[in-house]
């Protein structure tokens, strides 16, 4: 099997799991319990924190850890919206971009459903960028936030997330990044993008499901999503998942060892795949940016298919990949990150995402284009016949 | 070391770790992808639902897999609540008893700040207990939920849940419990027990934290917590924790068994403990109700001592309790729990909760008691030096 879902999920690396293993085993301690058992649980945990804080640029302090990435969003989304409303009651919009996560949308949703606010979506252009223009001309006095992803999960495109945030910021919003999918391909120093908030999901790193993280710039307030017993500096109560934050530690510090390594070596790989694959099939269309995407998305249009055709045809070929979001697999529905680029409905149906992690080799890559080639002509002959 | 502090968190069981090691290691897919990865993913998140369902005496629809107990008190306090007042303005009461842990009350705290809610709380007897009488006289017309938890973490007391649940079911106001405790030592029929909701934790039962299950009644509308994707049926949204909730799933399966063989068998060593601990320590006080109490848990008040002082020189004997709730380890407040038992705070701040799992045996029992006898003295001998 040549595994092109890295974007939808990743194996858990055995060096994370080794880090994790004294955790689910005989160190067990609640990190809040005052015996030797406890504190050694909650050593590990600061540890942990310490580890992503370096990973992140930020102090441990900001680092709060979650249940996985659509829960950090959550928190950034609401928490951050709902305390600057709690403070000045004028404060009542949001702004999204029109290519988000639904786990940054629907927290927006859910803003204004329950709490009054307006949601304003900025525009993409045709490649799914949106432009320092476009965020310019939706911030008002009265925006509680900024929330715009810093790489797409569909098409792998890449924001100018320094440039936003600086606007942004120039106008004292805070502003918060969805790094999920950046996370282990581009620099998440939090003070040099100059992000207050940036989420990160355990199980795309090699860590495990179940573990996100989410870095909050210290002066910026924040309302729990998760009330309780006041963990995590009173951010996000629950007795912490020690053996998880500890595998998420693990996975950041690797997969940022390995980003400069093998960032030039696979983006190269990928512009091959996306040569190869164009070739191989008349008519594809690349989707999102040509050049500022991520080195590990590679996605298509194939005009005359559907897409889930080509993905069980490519995966009895041996491929699997997927149609775009998994959060979407199955959903009759057009993509709306495809819609909020312009591209038709019919076409939008046609997608296949290709996403690999820094182990990917250009043989696997030339198999799969060759797979996809064929694929594609099988497709489109069952559709013509 | 004698572990005492189970009611803290439990060491994950082999038999658990056995059963979530392929979804740990080669079994990584996303259960929303559609290819075969993903449906082996999806196929023991589904197994796992089904086994939590035969526990609770439920349908499958019903389990909403959480990141714990925690999040799992919020989803329904809050969103049952919500989804509430969402059909009728005017439902804007929540009901809480006196003993509720943080992750239940701050909830209802929440609703009050944020959503207009006002916060009804039900007092209990010097047993820590709830009559139906008490409930009865705070039930209102404008009540949108009951949460009375079904044992509590610090006293072990255990409430007439079926009298309770019936009292709000015929008024028509759903009722949520707290089993995170009762999990593993009581019956949790959802259907017997008449609740509407019913939350578990998995590092309780011998799974690893961060994970935790939310039963709600089918009719019950809810108001996800975490909003986005629309997975667990648009309960929970996130990625789910495949690995965990094969943890929690096997976890509470081998606990409900274990528990018809070790129910009476534990019970009978907490007694003998009970009395062999008040028997060495003069003065000493059991809290909570003599009878209707945890199997697992033995909770006193030492006068003339502090809790913290007892539990250092008992850690320096070898045995590991703790001064009451873990989420409240190290905090200088009397205990809002035995507060409400009419504890004053002087003999509050006394306290040390002695708590077991199945695994214990009277030998260490014996040990324990008589380590606590000399502690006791040791600390009050200081106390009048």
């Amino acid at each position: 099997m040549i595994f092109l879902d890295a974007a939808a999920t990743t194996p858990v690396r055995r060096e994370v799991l080794e880090a994790m293993w004294p955790y689910l085993t005989g160190e067990f301690g609640n990190p809040s319990s005052h015996h030797t058992l406890g504190e050694s649980a909650a050593r590990a945990l600061a540890d942990a924190r310490a580890s992503v804080a370096a990973a992140l640029g930020c102090r441990p302090g900001e680092v709060t850890f979650t249940s996985g990435g659509t829960e950090a969003d959550n928190l950034a989304v609401k928490g951050i919206a709902l305390a600057r409303q709690a403070a000045d009651p004028a404060v009542n919009r949001v702004v999204i971009s029109a290519v988000e996560h639904p786990a940054v949308e629907e927290s927006a949703r859910y803003l204004e459903r329950f709490h009054g606010f307006s949601v304003d979506v900025v525009p993409v252009d045709s490649y799914g960028q949106v432009t320092p223009k476009a965020l310019g001309d939706v911030l008002r006095p009265e925006t509680a936030l900024v929330s715009v992803m810093y790489a797409n999960n569909e098409v792998g495109t890449v924001q100018p997330i320094t440039e936003l945030a600086a606007l942004a910021r120039e106008r004292g919003i805070p502003f918060h990044t969805d790094a999920v999918q950046a996370a282990g391909w581009l620099a998440l120093d939090t003070k040099a993008l100059g992000v207050d908030a940036l989420s990160i999901s355990g199980h795309k790193l090699g860590a495990p499901k179940g573990c996100g993280v989410l870095f909050v710039r210290s002066r910026t307030r924040t309302e729990p999503l998760i009330h309780g017993g006041g963990q995590e500096r009173g951010r996000r109560s629950g007795t912490e998942n020690v053996a998880g934050a500890v595998g998420l530690a693990t996975a950041l510090a690797l997969s940022q060892a390995r980003q400069q390594d093998q960032q030039a070596r696979v983006t190269a790989l990928r512009d091959n795949f996306v040569s190869a694959v164009l070739s191989a099939v008349p008519g594809a269309v690349l989707t999102g940016h040509p050049t500022d995407r991520l080195p590990s998305v590679a996605s298509f249009c194939f005009p005359g298919t559907s897409g889930e055709s080509v993905l069980l045809e490519l995966e009895r070929q041996g491929v699997v990949c997927s149609s775009g979001s998994a959060c979407a697999a199955g959903s009759e529905a057009p993509s709306p990150v495809l819609t909020a680029l312009g591209i038709p409905a019919e076409v939008a149906q046609t997608a296949v995402r290709f996403s690999f992690d820094s182990y990917v080799t250009a043989e696997d890559l030339a198999a799969a284009a060759a797979a996809v080639g064929s694929a594609v002509t099988s497709v489109r002959a069952l559709g013509a016949g």
